[in-house]
Parts: C-alpha cells; structure tokens; sequence
C-alpha cells in the first residue's frame, strides 16, 4: 500500500476529519494537514486524532502536499483546487469529495498550473450529521467510491486515486463524469428533493402523529440547505429527469388507487418492495 | 390502574405480540389469550412471553375476554370484530390497531350484540419489522396512541380503553375517525406511496450507487404489499389528496431547479429542513 508523505486535506468536516482519521489511524501519511476557515473547528480536529496540524493558510497548508484531497461545498472544488495548484508541490494529485461531478471534472480537466493533476472522487458515505465531531476512521469501509477520469487522465494519476481510496477501506467504481451525475440524480439527489417536499407538505402541527415512517422517509431532508442547493443545480437536467422519471411511477401508484384498483395497487407495491429489500437493510 | 381479568388479543404480531407483553409486564391482566391462525407463532408467542396462552379458534380465544384487542389488518378488523362479539363475555369491550379508521368505525359503530361496544384505536408504533418475534414490551411507551370515538360512545368506555393504552405506556390523543385519517393520510399513507414510487423508480443495477440518504427515503417501501395496499384502499380519497399536495409541493422545487434560481430553491429546501429539525432525530 503507497503510503503518502504529505496530505492536504481542504476542509476538515465529517468527509475531511474522517479521511484524515482513516490516513492516520491505518499509517498511510505521515503529515495530515488540515486546511479550514476556522481555527476553533482545525484545533477540534487535531484533538479527535483527524489530522496533525491546521492552518486557516491555503498556501502554508499545501506547501508540502503530494496529495490534495479537497472536501468542499461542490460551489467551491474548482476555485479551491485552481488556488492549490499554485502553490502546492510541483507534480503534485489532487482530487475532491463532491457528490457532482460533470461541472467539476470539465472545469479542472483543462490543466492545472505547475503540473497539478486532478482525479474527481465521490465517496457514497456520511450522512446527515455535520462536522469534524462527526467523523469516524470507518466511515469508509465497505463503502463505495466512485471516480470519475476523463481521456485526459494519466493511467498512473487513477490508479494512485484508486488506491488512496482503497487504503481507506473502501471499494472504488469508475464512472466518466457524466455518468456519475446521471446516476447520482437518481439514487440521491432527486430522493432528497422528494424527501424535501414531502417535509415541506407536512403541515407541522401533524407532526405529533407522524411515525417512523415519515420519520424515515423524511431524513435527508435535515441536509444543510445551501450546500444542497449548490449541488442540485450543478446536476439541474440529471435531477430534473430523474424527478420526472419518480413523478411517473407517483402517477401509477394514484392511478391505481383512484381506479381502486387492488390487483394493480398490490402489484406496485410489491415491485417496489422487491427493490427497496434487494438492498437490505 | 385498572387491571383486567382476561383480555384476547387477535393476531399475535409485532403490534399484538407487543400488547400482550406490555401487559403482562406491568402486571395489567390476569390472562393474556392470543388469537391467531398459526399454531406454531401461538407457540412462539407463548414462548416470548407475549400471551399466557394461544389458540387458533376465535370462539374459544375470546370466551372469558372482557377486553378483545383485534390486531388484525385492516381489510379484516370489522369482520373479525363482529364475530367476536358473538361469544366474548357479555358487556365486554373491543378495540383494534388499524392504521385507518373512518371505514371500521362506520362499520363497528352501527352496533355490535350481546352488549359489546367498540371504541377504534390507533398506536403510532412499529416500523417496518413484523411478527411476534419484534415484538416488544416497551413498543408503546411514549409513543401517541389515537383513539376515535364517536358520538355514541359512552364516556366511560371511551376512557377505559384511553386507560388501557396509558396503562401500556403510551399518550392518547382523540380525534374522530375522520379527522384520523385525513391526518394519517398526510403524515404516514401518503408518505408510503412516495417511499415506494421512489424506490419503484430507482433501476436495481443503480442499488450499488444508494447512500444512506436513498435507504432511509425508501426505508418504509419494505412494508408487507398487500397490507398496504388494502389499507391505502381503506382511506382512498385522503391518500390522493394528500399526495396531490405533496406534488405541488414538489412542483415548487422544480420550478426552482428549472429556473435556476439558488435563492428560491435554497428557501425551499430550508423551509423543509425546519419542519424536519422539529421532528428530531
């Protein structure tokens, strides 16, 4: 396993803190630098063992990084990976977390400064909960990752990606960019939208008679609403078809139930419960 | 608190295995009978300490009950309580579990023989798991239990069966069968429908590609289909409404994404968040 000498790790919440853990905890970096805005969240992370050091310095941050790993809002990857470039070492990786992908990747696959390559990643973990106190040297394991080369990407560059990730403990998929949006639309972005709106249609004086259910149904809906808003408008079209592909299978499911139609309302019921149970759990 | 002499449970699963073992816990029955078609989960049931004693005939179950809990699904509460009602103790007093309640208590209200008065009711408690084996003897504690009576129940049983559900550990609320479900429909049926389109709409080759966010959002769609489906059926008109609600709730974020408007689409996913932050957890 490629240990690493210096990472930099560019915004230290619940995916930096727990890259930074799992680097440190599974001795695959020697120096974990975290770069943030702020000195109270950078000095919480040094305690909970996610990295060695912080600074609220870009450039003293990345002076000595190999490896840029940039866990940002999806609204400031490219801007943040464009200003490390410049000041990182020569020939230096870079790669993010960011749940998009196609805005991203065209922007950064034009080159970077200096030799810089950057590699986009996005890990399919966390969750609802925010922040460095949050993270946890697991969070990786056995989870997916997903890359997303271009034609431009050196062989050498993805495989070093790949492997980073794999040292973390999870398992790596390649996508292209587009592909990766295209799907994410539909396994996550389009469902926070439908779990949104459902909140948002529930008066909140019914919530005392809600139950797990709706409790369920409605948890990523806690997601901070900036960043979800960032995010869902660098995938607009992806997310916009794929909430038009769920309004369609809505509209089967009230079809049925307008026609009363038992047969057909049991059937849908049971086809979706055969996806929801080939997940488990 | 009072304390009953025999109380039958028909339909010993996650919801009647747990009042029987809530019940037997705190002391609140002398005998706890089980009902069931299913000799080997009557056994079951015994063995886990959920019922004194098991039988599959309705007639012999309810002999010497001078309560009748029915935990039957919906489509089958009226039928079952009618029959009931033939050889339980005379006087005695009934009550279900059902998920609706303006169709049962329509029903059950226009009178039942040899004395035997109905007063419906609904705990918010369970989850996706079902069966004997889920059951619980602290499902209820806590959790809101809505009666429905009408104008024809007297006081006195209306507070009997409030007691029963408080003596299990569980908060009453009352509400008429009506205003139940139109509540039920937005705050759990409805929700249902969504759950399961959404997870209807996602291809099984994209599971792999599902975080946390999309098992959640999907959690409830792992209902049992024809349970669901003849309760959805059951309260028809409130469903639709409620989902038409939830569709133009939905159509505001998409007018937001298609525009392009951050602020919009931002405001919409906050005001979403402050219903759901209120909830918790």
């Amino acid at each position: 396993m490629k240990s690493w000498e210096t990472v930099a790790i560019i915004g230290v919440g619940l995916i930096g803190g727990s890259v930074g853990m799992a680097l440190r905890r599974r001795g695959l970096a020697r120096r974990v630098i975290g770069v943030g805005r702020s000195p109270a969240s950078l000095q919480a992370a040094v305690e909970l063992g996610a990295i060695d050091q912080g600074t609220t310095d870009l450039a003293q941050g990345v002076a000595n990084a190999e490896l840029a790993v940039v866990c940002a809002p999806v609204g400031q990857i490219v801007a943040l990976t464009r200003a490390l470039a410049q000041c990182c070492q020569v020939g230096a990786l870079a790669t993010d977390v960011g749940s998009t992908k196609q805005a991203i990747v065209a922007e950064l696959d034009k080159g970077l400064p200096r030799g810089v390559r950057f590699v986009g990643s996005h890990p399919l973990a966390g969750g609802h909960r925010t922040g460095p106190t949050a993270a946890t040297a697991e969070l990786f394991e056995g989870r997916l990752v997903v890359i997303t080369p271009t034609p431009h990407t050196a062989a050498a560059d993805q495989e070093a990606i790949a492997a980073f990730w794999r040292g973390l403990g999870a398992r790596v998929a390649v996508l292209s960019p587009r592909e990766h949006d295209e799907i994410l639309a539909t396994t996550s972005h389009a469902p926070h939208v439908v779990a949104a709106a459902l909140a948002a249609a529930t008066p909140a004086a019914l919530l005392p008679y809600t139950s797990t259910g709706w409790a369920d149904a409605t948890r990523i809906a806690a997601g901070d609403a900036r960043l979800w808003q960032e995010l869902l408008l660098s995938n607009r079209e992806h997310v916009l078809e794929a909430i038009a592909r769920f309004r369609d299978a809505l509209a089967r499911f009230e079809t049925a139930l307008a026609a009363n139609d038992a047969s057909a309302l049991e059937q849908l019921l049971s086809d979706a419960r055969k996806v929801r149970d080939a997940l488990g759990n």
